[in-house]
């Protein structure tokens, strides 16, 4: 507290990240992380941004970045938005698309970002609940509204939400406009940037920080209707102009361009997902169906909260949240087959 | 226009930033930029971070970085913020700190985005003149305000005040925030980090982008109490967690660890723009007083706007702002010598 803050401040609750912890021997399966390491091709095209022209301004539009966006998925450059991270992204979303008079709607259990954004720019919101089996029901959906956001594949959950009952919820809401959140699409979900084309309302976010393998470097990208992106670019402008460096540029660029990699190295996940979760099913665990880099998973005897600190005593760290009807579950970040092997053998240890 | 966007968004006046164009054999005196290259240790520093570690998450609160601030300047961590770039870091500033019922006061001619802050977050501000001698003068301060930002020096003037100055407005407003926007101070003024310890509502802001020649990197920072940062960090943690990536940290900490070569090359800039000064008086330019790394000039009998497109025409990029009471002026970078000497050259040719 202090006389000198903006009313705003007073009243935000920060967004808490996961941990980053040092500790010698962690596994590390709290936040997400790939456990892959980024594109060679991204890292060489970083090693050649390293030079003198650091001294000057980046390009303030990230032009060959939404280059590379529009080249991936069919787009032009006035359909795609780059910003600082997803998170920066979601930000200027929240501000520039999201704030209206009826309230945004978004999924009780979900990014919990999302209410400090609201917060931040005094949106009101109203949260759906997802259904007992923790998914989202776009009937839920179907009242007046300003805005709706979701993520796909959802977090923690894990859940997608298939393709045409997204379709049903933008052809339901032509005037709002509707965010999908798509940080974890590429572990196995269908992307609604097909459907960019016949709904005007939609915009679609990604981050590079998951299936690209980059969340140290802090790139995100939306696409959708060029007066959406207009409306994006007219609050980054009043922001930051110049969000993104010039080895963050150039990394970026080549790890969009490597969609092999990017393709080979989420398929390696897919497949140690598949295996831990079959693992922990053993074990008695009983596990959402994700499409994610993460499972999120519970055990009818044993406390979740328990659990994670139990694993926690034995350096593997996972992500618990204290909340109302998630509390007994524990997200496990997919890391490589190794680590997953080490979690079950101390799992087995700990039950 | 879109109906799917904010209200604020149809208000906002984004920046405009000085031209980032690709021309061959362009001297580019446009944007302030540095005309040496960064620290050969930031270079390595970066060089170094360059690797797997960019699959997980860079430190939230880029701790490194606020040490190395804290170092240079014999503070604690706590008194420092960090962001992606000053812009950024100015942004927050405005969110956080200078929104309250009673206007925020900046001189009428200062950095052209502060306005655009004032507009983005909804804060009411009132521009006080500079005097007949493009001057702040801290008597025309001395009003009821919410709170103050000065640029020292000031852009794009480059006329610095003296720290007395500055200490007798900090007295003058104890309830009030005064922030000191930095960005060009190394280049001859005297930083009001001297003034923190006696003044809990002073907060100064500083760049990497001038003095370290880093403006590809993005990074920036503010000193003040702690409490000051506090609200900064709450508000950085309700938009986004992690502002700067792995590689901005690690070259960050090197360049503000190198101090010997940042004031190397800022003294080389200090007599280069000796020099041009000296050079542009004998071709009849009247040349404010710089304590920055560009000079502001006018021609008594040649047209501000005029003189910029033909030194367009002969490739040499140098700032005009079509405002009052500035529009006979030009901003012209400091560059290399070479750079000074060509622009001299090209001067004579035209008049």
């Amino acid at each position: 507290m202090s006389r000198f803050w903006s009313d705003v401040v007073h009243g935000l609750t920060p967004y808490t990240p996961g941990e980053q912890v040092q500790i010698p021997g962690l596994i590390k399966l709290n936040t997400n992380e790939n456990p892959y390491g980024p594109s060679p091709k991204a890292m060489a095209a970083m090693q050649a941004a390293l030079n003198d022209g650091l001294r000057k301004y980046s390009d303030p539009n990230s032009t060959a970045v939404k280059d590379a966006v529009a080249r991936r998925f069919g787009l032009t450059r006035e359909q795609v938005f780059v910003g600082n991270s997803s998170d920066e992204v979601l930000a200027h979303t929240f501000h520039a698309l999201l704030k209206h008079e009826l309230p945004l709607l978004s999924p009780d259990i979900s990014y919990s970002f999302y209410p400090t954004y609201c917060s931040l720019y005094g949106i009101e919101a109203v949260q759906v609940p997802l259904n007992e089996r923790f998914e989202i029901d776009i009937n839920d959906y179907a009242r007046p509204c300003g805005a709706i956001i979701l993520a796909n594949p959802n977090a923690p959950t894990g859940i997608a939400l298939p393709l045409e009952r997204i379709e049903a919820l933008l052809a339901a809401h032509p005037d709002q406009v509707v965010v999908i959140d798509e940080a974890y699409v590429d572990f196995g979900a269908d992307s609604a940037i097909a459907l960019l084309g016949r709904h005007d309302n939609l915009l679609v976010i990604q981050t590079l920080s998951k299936s690209r393998s980059l969340a140290g470097l802090r790139v995100g990208f939306a696409v959708g209707h060029p007066d959406l992106i207009a409306g994006l670019e007219r609050v980054k402008n009043s922001f930051n102009c110049y969000p993104l460096g010039q080895v963050a540029q150039a990394g970026a660029v080549a790890a969009i361009d490597d969609v092999a990699y990017m393709e080979q190295t989420s398929q390696a996940i897919i497949a140690s997902r598949a295996w831990l979760t079959a693992q922990m099913a053993a074990l008695g665990f009983e596990t959402l169906p994700s499409h994610a880099n993460f499972i999120f998973t519970r055990h009818p005897q044993h406390d979740g909260a328990t659990l994670a600190a139990a694993l926690r005593e034995r350096a593997i760290l996972v992500r618990h949240f204290k909340a109302v009807r998630i509390d007994q579950f524990l997200r496990i970040s997919i890391g490589t087959d190794e680590e997953c092997a080490r979690l079950v053998e101390v799992l087995r240890d700990i039950l």
